[in-house]
């Protein structure tokens, strides 16, 4: 049997023009990739004409996964054991984490293909980094609940379980809510319990602060439809 | 009052010569900085170099943190509102996360200073990506307990843990004591359990499975003092 190809994690910029914040030796392995899984082929073929202008988009093998469709792992399955080399590209930032990307990783370990993760920008990672709070224990659990009750529930279970563990909560919310969340967090925790703002990561208008619930009752940012993440920490 | 100086988050390499994982804007931002908070001053000197042997290395104010020694946030504090930028930089990957840098990084917020993530390698993020679990909610709880009865108590928590709210459960262990650990796992977990090993990040012999535990109960890597992450999901 030959050896499987490899699977190339390729970080995206989380927001335009920053082309900086992907390493250079990612260009050379896209170069060198003529099939990747991407949630949008629009998107995908920008990034990847803005990391080399030279590439063939109309040559390369896109395929599709997303909420509404998940990847077709079969295709991806025989080309790693036909030695071909694949990539998997989200819409923002490292692929097969927030995104279906994740079912073709674990297609190729069932194959025993090498999967390497390439270095590029992560909001939650750069938003933890930069809260200063704790990174020794924390923990992502992705959206809140959408609805007033339960909502507060969470809300206060997460600032509670921050406390008793002293650990880090990071959460998000769908950008045209995060002021509301940003409210409700301050409207429901306790005046000490500190949270952090970190929206627009790598974007000129990137906005990352960390304040008492106390100090962010006298002054709330406008997050509106700006991708953001929140953290807190309690205690 | 002047606006206060910026905190840079610059990033590190996770195994020796990866340089490649470090963005090239990193080196731009680290040319025009003169203070730094390190772990350890020679490994910072010779990375610095690394990046560009043209920084004059005798002329940095380096501030040393360490788990014996926490950042003196007194100097930062004092240079920052003098408008000085200052960088902090950790032993391997990425900053302010599991290293005292957390400590300034909480001072700046507490004067408004501006905080900037860099990207670079982080060992979490990319055995997360890797893995094929669940990027969506997962868990980072840093070391297990080292002693027996308590160190398969907290195995069993994460796995029950995991099951339950379909969650990622993230760990370390002092590297001699790797095997010891998936041995542990292995042997305390359910067969249907999935296990990530993920050791050498960027290194030429990374390594990065995951496996069911009974799968793993074949045969095990030896990790002996390999720089390694451990992620379960069980169910």
């Amino acid at each position: 049997m030959n050896t499987p190809g490899n699977v190339y994690l390729v970080p995206t910029v989380l927001s335009p023009d920053a082309l900086f914040s992907i390493p250079a030796y990612v260009t050379v392995i896209v170069q060198r990739l003529s099939v990747f899984y991407v949630e949008n082929e629009r998107t995908a073929r920008r990034y990847l004409k803005a990391l080399d202008r030279n590439i063939n988009i109309d040559a390369l093998q896109l395929l599709i996964m997303n909420e509404n469709q998940p990847p077709d792992v079969t295709i991806g399955r025989k080309l790693l054991l036909e030695g071909k080399d694949i990539g998997i590209l989200s819409e923002a930032g490292c692929p097969a984490i927030a995104d279906p990307g994740h079912l073709v990783v674990q297609m190729a370990h069932s194959i025993d293909a090498r999967i390497i993760p390439m270095i590029g920008p992560n909001s939650m990672l750069l938003a933890l980094m930069a809260s200063g709070m704790n990174g020794q224990n924390f923990q992502f659990v992705g959206y809140l609940p959408v609805k007033g009750p339960e909502r507060i529930k969470t809300i206060r279970e997460l600032e509670t379980t921050s406390e008793r563990k002293q650990q880090t909560q990071l959460f998000i919310e769908a950008p045209y809510r995060n002021n509301q969340l940003l409210k409700d967090i301050v409207d429901n925790c306790k005046d000490g319990t500190r949270v952090c703002v970190a929206a627009d990561i790598t974007a000129p208008t990137e906005y990352i602060k960390t304040k008492t619930v106390k100090e962010w009752k006298k002054q709330l940012p406008d997050l509106h439809k700006r991708p953001a993440i929140f953290l807190i920490q309690a205690g």
